[in-house]
């Protein structure tokens, strides 16, 4: 798949193939692109715990989904995600991961797609929860959970005029429409 | 060429054949991809302005190189950028970019070493000075510069152990090594 494919098929996905299982050598090789990142000043603070299969469920409890879906809590079961990748920070590495968390969990997502993968990244969490669901210790906080999987959703890219609603949202059949900019509107160089 | 391999080709380069131009239809795809990321609550704060060939000589007198690098200034003429994006917020539509900003500054520079570009993000600039170059309006904030071009060094990644130093180095060819931790020192389910 040419990279560009893979972003723009890289959508946040969120139903899945719940019983399609992620083999852990493919997880730790997410993990390991996210690895070789550019990092602020090469401070690395960014650590990772992999939620495998048949952890699935100690995590799915503390996660929020789709904030603009006002109907829907989430996927049901058989439709949730099958792996869980959480990032964290090192406290004593650094206390600010400046932009190093996007980077992260954006090339730990578009190494899902280049896969036949996908997910989804998600800062709506409860942190104590899924802290102690781990046992991951003060000694670190967690910054973006992606949650991973084989995607059972369509999700379509809509372009907006300028001024138009970016919310998120379903038709009747559970098609997902994602409004996205024009390429024309986020190019500033017109200002001058 | 596989994912994993950009992702391991994407290093931070700071030196490149300066008069290897780069397209600006290329550059026009490159924040095509970035349009099409992930964006925390879909708001898409974030606009770019791109700067082509012929302004790059406007950029670079803004710009702070390898803060690890103490004896080196920056690129000499010839080996700098040939083109630059600037990452900037707009603060109409949002005062916090959250982590957009990394996604979008890593999937640019991954689409330029998908075409065998590369580049390098930095923070470390004059923002009154970019602002003016470009007449970047007080609507929007500098947020990210991402440096463009074909590089001309050789960088090579070199795994340290826990507690090692993570600046990078030069050798006395010019080589530039990044250490970066392991593996398995960077997932944490083992603290269980």
């Amino acid at each position: 798949m040419k990279f560009h494919e893979i972003v723009r098929k890289s959508r946040s996905y969120r139903r899945f193939y719940e019983d399609k299982e992620i083999p852990q050598l493919t997880l730790l090789k997410l993990v390991d692109n996210a690895r070789l990142i550019p990092s602020a000043q090469n401070l690395q603070p960014l650590k990772y715990y992999i939620v495998e299969y048949d952890q699935r469920n100690l995590a799915f409890p503390h996660l929020k989904w789709a904030g603009y879906l006002k109907d829907w809590d989430g996927p049901i079961e058989g439709e949730r995600p099958s792996a869980y990748i959480i990032i964290v920070s090192d406290k004593k590495i650094s206390p600010n991961v400046m932009w190093d968390h996007g980077i992260a969990a954006q090339t730990i997502l578009l190494g899902a797609v280049s896969k036949e993968m996908g997910g989804c990244i998600i800062r709506s969490f409860n942190s104590d929860g899924l802290a102690s669901a781990f046992n991951i210790s003060d000694d670190y906080k967690i910054e973006l959970v992606v949650a991973l999987g084989f995607p059972k959703e369509n999700v379509i890219v809509k372009e907006i005029e300028n001024g138009e609603d970016i919310k998120y949202y379903r038709d009747s059949e559970g098609n997902h429409y994602v409004p996205k900019r024009k390429l024309a509107d986020i190019i500033i160089n017109k200002c001058k």
